[in-house]
């Protein structure tokens, strides 16, 4: 029954939610940095697919630590955004905005982990889950490095680099 | 062909998908705030919706200024989210922490909104087109402080009143 559902329950479906959207990235991750052309985007998508790993693990952490199996809950949300980076992938195949595509879509999925891994964040706060809430920050943290780092990216070489071609 | 485009076009191609998303948006939002129950989360969503329209207007001023009907292009990312949005007003109908997940929902969709269009204004500066960048940063900005809002909304009364009431 609704009435009986707490902030605890909405805690443990978010936490679910964002399993199964880790896991589909972890999937997807190495898709993006075969076709990235650019060796620097390349090994950022490839670091962020390794420290996802470690992403997963806080949070089986945090399932075990609430004597709850890791299980994920499917997650429209991930889904479509990773859904719309297969299709820059696609669609720019061989184009010279392909990186810079890969790099909008990098960030799409950066951006949906923050937002959630924050409101997670303060929920375990307000639930007294003190560990909890040191792990998610820590992915907090290095979420939005790797949309700096992305940023950076984008901004340094590889927007320039579609534009140059582009007038060639 | 692939090879033909260029950053002109995917700038063109995530306009259509933003302005897709805020159409869907312009209508999910009056469903958020019917269903909120705290006064002032009700407000902050009412003013964001009347607040997506002069962004949408915006939207339409970039594409006539390009001489292009403002078409959208179906954006499975924001049609996930809003999805995930309505899931948690159905199955958290009736629930004390309904508002908090309500305001989650919001803050993923700005969260989709802050990164494509701080994707789009760094490619509307590439391509020289000032007057398209000034019109994306001045949505972004929108678009930061209403995430801002919604986040001291949680922290002040939102999620605490969930916890109590989860709690009597």
């Amino acid at each position: 029954m609704a009435e009986a559902k707490t902030l605890n329950d909405l805690f443990l479906d978010s936490l679910k939610d964002i399993l199964f959207a880790e896991r589909q990235i972890l999937k997807a991750l190495p898709k993006m940095a075969r076709a990235a052309t650019s060796p620097d985007l390349k090994t950022a998508i490839q670091s962020h697919r390794d420290q996802t790993e470690g992403q997963i693990e806080r949070l089986e952490q945090i399932f075990s630590s609430m004597d709850m199996a890791p299980r994920g809950k499917h997650c429209p949300a991930i889904v479509g955004i990773l859904e719309e980076g297969q299709e820059i992938l696609d669609e720019y195949a061989g184009s010279p905005a392909l990186d810079a595509g890969i790099i909008a879509s990098a960030q799409a999925v950066e951006h949906y982990e923050i937002v959630r891994y924050g409101t997670l964040a303060t929920w375990a706060d307000l639930l007294g889950l003190a560990d909890a809430s040191k792990l998610l920050a820590a992915t907090l943290a290095e979420e939005e490095k790797t949309d700096a780092d992305l940023s950076k990216l984008a901004k340094a070489r590889i927007n320039t680099k579609a534009m140059a071609k582009a007038a060639a």
